[in-house]
């Protein structure tokens, strides 16, 4: 397999307990998984050396994996003040490992995630594995969804920076199938 | 002057528009300013730009004076989720490049600050400004007070670290006089 012209996209799933990752690698039309995990953060340990977690593992990655492009999932709300602070910056330290390496850096909102993946904004998280699989080959079910999310998101960018995706007419969430039919260049066979 | 025994404390009062930054060498009893500034955001350029130059900057001031401790101001509350995951990721990023660095990373709410300098957690930027000249020697006014309210997180650290400061009996907030005469020992002559 030529490595020329492929791309490798890393996605991140932040989060203050779990953060999960995918490593995606975009070889012309073809998509393959390269890893996916997730960092199981302890929340009895103090908030900065979770912050250092966060950061050292993305700054690993990013050398393991070479990406070109860091794109993170980013929620534009939140339960409370306090937790949004939390969770800006653990995804702050994770973007600060991506900037140091010099990275895209691009962020989707969980919406625009889910509609990119299965066509519905308001997919919920079985949905989007579910669509996951049709689209990457996945050796092995993830223990957390936490890390197929994140690896949703790295194929977010890539249809963002691909095409437009096709939205069924009436109403995504009943259209599934319809997405799938419309969409068919992206589904593996 | 002898660098045995002395420690360097770098303030930040990270903001999303303006960050401040002081750097307080701290030698035995005696304090002094080594630098203070703002580094101003342009809120016209992207998100991502501006946490890249935060970090850049963080970066910068950290191999300049190669402080032991990084202090940030850390608030717990905001006005709005949204804004509070924007000052989360500013701080993400600055204590990413102290991580990096392998510094001590501490906060300090801004009500502790203000008690720690003016011995009163609800006092204005001016009071703490006019008490910090009282604590350092500042050759300049600076342009902008985040510049001395960084200062004030780093000389915050220096006290929480050295001992408890002695609170006047009474209102605090009638009680600058008695806070600077119980705290005599803080105070330039």
């Amino acid at each position: 397999m030529s490595l020329h012209a492929s791309k490798i996209i890393l996605g991140i799933d932040p989060g203050t307990i779990v953060m999960g990752y995918g490593v995606l690698l975009v070889n012309g039309q073809s998509l393959s998984l390269l890893h996916m995990n997730v960092l199981k953060l302890n929340p009895k340990k103090d908030q900065h050396s979770r912050l250092e977690l966060i950061h050292r593992t993305v700054t690993e990655i990013i050398r393991e994996y070479r990406p070109d492009t860091f794109a993170i999932e980013a929620p534009f709300f939140g339960k409370n003040v306090q937790s949004m602070l939390k969770l800006g910056r653990a995804q702050g330290v994770a973007i600060a490992a991506a900037i140091q390496a010099g990275l895209e850096v691009c962020e989707y909102s969980p919406k625009k995630i889910k509609q990119s993946i299965t066509g519905n904004g308001n997919a919920d998280k079985i949905q989007v594995w579910q669509m996951l699989q049709r689209i990457v080959p996945i050796q092995e079910v993830p223990e957390y969804l936490d890390a197929s999310d994140a690896l949703a998101v790295a194929i977010c960018h890539y249809y963002h920076t691909r095409s437009p995706i096709k939205i069924p007419a009436g109403k995504a969430a009943s259209s599934w199938e319809d997405f799938v039919r419309m969409n068919a260049d992206r589904i593996r066979q």
